[in-house]
C-alpha cells in the first residue's frame, strides 16, 4: 500500500521527470528519488538525455551507501535491457535498496521485465503510486510506443470569433508576449516543429527555441511539397537542425546541403502518416504542429492530432481565416470531439488545452 | 470605515440583488439588508419588480422596529425621489436607522441625493463599500444610464476552431445540455434577446426562458428587415411578448396582430442604434444578443456590443461559417479587443465571458 511519503517521493519524481521534456527522445523522461532505509531523502535524478545514465543511476550516484536498505521512486518501470547505459534494475539490486516503487508500467517490449528482475532478487517492488500523473508527465513517449508514430500536439492562435488574421492578412500580434513565450516552451519540449510551406511563405518563421536557458532545439520541419523554399528563409539557418519534406517529384535542385526528404502525395499535400512515420525513424516522439490551417487539418483527416492547445486572444475581427481548414469533416456527427484538460490564463489571452480520446 | 461585519453585510446585500436581475428594468438590481443596533441582521430585501417595493422597504418590513438605531446596507445609493413608490431616504429616515452604508452612487440624476437628504436628517452614511462587486451586479442597468441604451451582451457558441455549424449547416448539438441550460438564465437574467432573420430562417427558434422557475420572459426581438418571418414562427406564440424589427418600407401586411417596429436601414440590414433607441424607449435595459454572425457583426460595427459570452465546444470542424461576419474591422490594428472577466466550465464546454473596456 502506498502512503503518503510514497505519494509525497513520487510526486517529486514526476516533478524531476519533466525537467527532461524535449530533450531525451527517443527514450521516455524519466525521474527518480531514493530515500535511506529510515525514509530521508538521499538521492534524486532524471534522465536528462538518451545516451546518458538513466534517473535511477543519477539518484543512486547521489545516494551512494544510503541507498542501502531504503527504496527508490521510479515514474517509469526500471529497464532490464542493456543499452547504451546497464540495465537500471541490475543497478538497484547493486545498490541494495529492500524496495522498489514505480508508477507506470514499461510498455516498450524492450524494456519491461524490471520488475521481475528486481523482485527475484528479494526487492518488495509496488507499481501504479501517481500512475496518472507520470503517464501524463509522458504522454508523448507513450503515445509514440502505442500508436508507432510520434505523439501531435497541434498549437494555433486565434481570436474568440476564431480568426487568426485580420481580412487583410494582417496578424502581429494577435496573441500575446506571455502566450507567444509559452509557445516557445512547447517547443522545447517537442522534439520537432512542423509548418507548412503557406505559413513559411506568409510569415518566414523561425521555429527555433528562444528565451529558454538550456533549451534542447527541436527539428524543424518544414511540409513543402513542391519544394518552393527560398534558400535565405530563416529556418535554413543553423540555429536548429531543419528537414524539408518535399513530394516525390518535386526538384530541390535550388536546395544543396540542406536535409530533404521525399514523401507520397495525399490530397494537394503530403501524406501526414508518411511524414510522421520519417520522423519516428529519426527518433523524434514528439511534434508541436504550428500550422498552417491546411496543414493542420491534413493531420486531423488523418487521425494524426493527439492534443490542441489553443491560444485564445480576447478579441474580435469578424472577418479573415480560420485556424483549421479542410479536416475531411462536412457534418456534425463527424466532428472530431476533445476533452478539455486545462484553461490557463497567458497575459490577455486564454489558453485551452484539449485532448482527442484514445480511440477517436 | 468598513469594518469585516460590513463588508459581510453588504455582500449579502448584493447577493439579494442579484435575485432581481432581469425582473427590474427601467429600474436597476437593488438588494439591502437591515441590521439592528447591536449588529444582527434583522431584515433583508431586494428590488423584485419596477412598480413594487424598493429593497429598503421590503427589509424595513421585515424589520420592523428592531431598525431602530440600527444599520442599513444598500447595494445602490437610496433614492429621493418619490416615483411609484415613496423615496427610499425618508423610509430610512422614518424607521429610525442612525446609519446608512451604500455600495454604489445612483447615476441617475431623478433618483440621486438620497445621501444627502439622509446626512439632513443626522442619519451616518457611508458609501464605497464593495462597490466593484455591487456596480458588477449592475452593469446593465449601469451601463443603460451611462451610455442611454441598453446593456449588449453577444451570446455565441463555437468549436474550438471558431465554426458554429458544419460545412452542411448541422449544428446540433455543438455546445452541451449544461451550456444551453446557462443560456436559458442569461435570457431570463436580459430583458430582451435579439436574433436576425437568418438564424430565425434556419433554427425557427422560440427564445423563450425554460426550466427557470419564476424566470421572467424576456421580450423576444426579430430583427427582420424584409418582414420575412412567417406567421407561424414559432418565436410569434404567446409564451413571452415579440417584437418584429422591421426596415421602413417593409410589407408586413401578413402580420396582422404582431409588434412591429420600422427602424431606418443601415448597410444590409437594420441599424443596431435605433433598434437600442426603441427598446430602451421601450424600458429594456439589457439585450442578449444570439445571433447570426451578420446582425452579431453589426452590432460590432456600431460599436454596441458590451460583453461577449462564448461557449466554447472542444470539438474540431475545419469547416464552416464563425460565429461573427461583418464588423467592419479590416485590419489587425482595428480589432476590438476585450478583457476575459471569467472562464468557466459548463459540461464538456467551456464559458468564456469577456467585457468591452469603457472607450473602446
Amino acid at each position: 500500500m502506498a502512503t503518503a511519503a510514497d505519494t509525497d517521493a513520487m510526486r517529486r519524481a514526476v516533478a524531476l521527470a519533466a525537467r527532461g521534456l524535449g530533450s531525451t527522445s527517443p527514450n521516455p523522461v524519466v525521474g527518480c528519488v531514493v530515500t535511506d532505509a529510515s525514509g530521508h531523502v538521499v538521492g534524486e535524478g532524471h534522465h536528462e538525455r538518451a545516451g546518458g545514465p538513466h534517473a535511477e543511476v543519477h539518484a543512486l550516484r547521489q545516494a551512494g551507501v544510503l541507498a542501502r536498505g531504503g527504496t527508490a521512486y521510479v515514474t517509469l518501470e526500471p529497464c532490464d535491457h542493456t543499452g547504451r547505459t546497464g540495465p537500471c534494475a541490475r543497478a538497484l539490486i547493486e545498490a541494495g535498496v529492500a524496495r522498489v516503487v514505480y508508477a507506470v508500467a514499461d510498455p516498450d517490449p524492450r524494456a519491461a521485465g524490471g520488475a521481475g528482475t528486481l523482485r527475484a532478487a528479494g526487492v518488495q517492488v509496488e507499481s501504479g503510486v501517481l500512475e496518472d500523473e507520470a503517464e501524463a508527465g509522458n504522454t508523448a513517449w507513450l503515445t509514440s510506443v502505442r500508436r508507432g508514430r510520434p505523439h501531435v500536439t497541434w498549437k494555433y492562435a486565434a481570436t474568440l470569433d476564431g480568426r487568426t488574421a485580420a481580412a487583410d492578412g494582417t496578424s502581429r500580434w494577435i496573441s500575446s508576449a506571455a502566450s507567444r513565450a509559452d509557445v516557445h516552451r512547447l517547443r522545447a519540449e517537442a522534439d520537432a516543429v512542423v509548418v507548412g510551406s503557406g505559413t513559411l511563405r506568409a510569415d518566414d518563421p523561425h521555429l527555433a527555441v528562444r528565451g529558454i536557458d538550456g533549451a534542447t532545439q527541436p527539428l524543424r520541419v518544414v511540409v513543402d511539397t513542391r519544394a518552393s523554399i527560398a534558400p535565405g528563409a530563416r529556418v535554413l539557418d543553423d540555429a536548429a537542425p531543419t528537414l524539408v519534406a518535399v513530394a516525390e517529384d518535386a526538384d530541390t535542385a535550388h536546395l544543396p546541403g540542406v536535409d530533404t526528404v521525399r514523401l507520397p502525395a495525399a490530397g494537394r499535400g503530403l501524406d501526414p502518416r508518411a511524414l510522421l512515420a520519417e520522423l519516428h525513424a529519426r527518433g523524434v516522439r514528439s511534434v508541436l504542429l504550428e500550422g498552417g490551417p491546411a496543414l493542420a487539418g491534413s493531420f486531423v483527416a488523418a487521425g494524426a492530432v493527439d492534443r490542441v492547445v489553443g491560444y485564445i486572444a480576447p478579441v474580435l475581427l469578424g472577418a479573415g481565416p480560420a485556424a483549421l481548414a479542410g479536416g475531411g469533416i462536412t457534418t456534425i456527427t463527424e466532428a472530431l470531439r476533445l476533452d478539455v484538460v486545462a484553461t490557463d490564463r497567458f497575459g490577455p489571452d486564454l489558453r485551452i488545452t484539449a485532448t482527442v480520446p484514445e480511440g477517436a
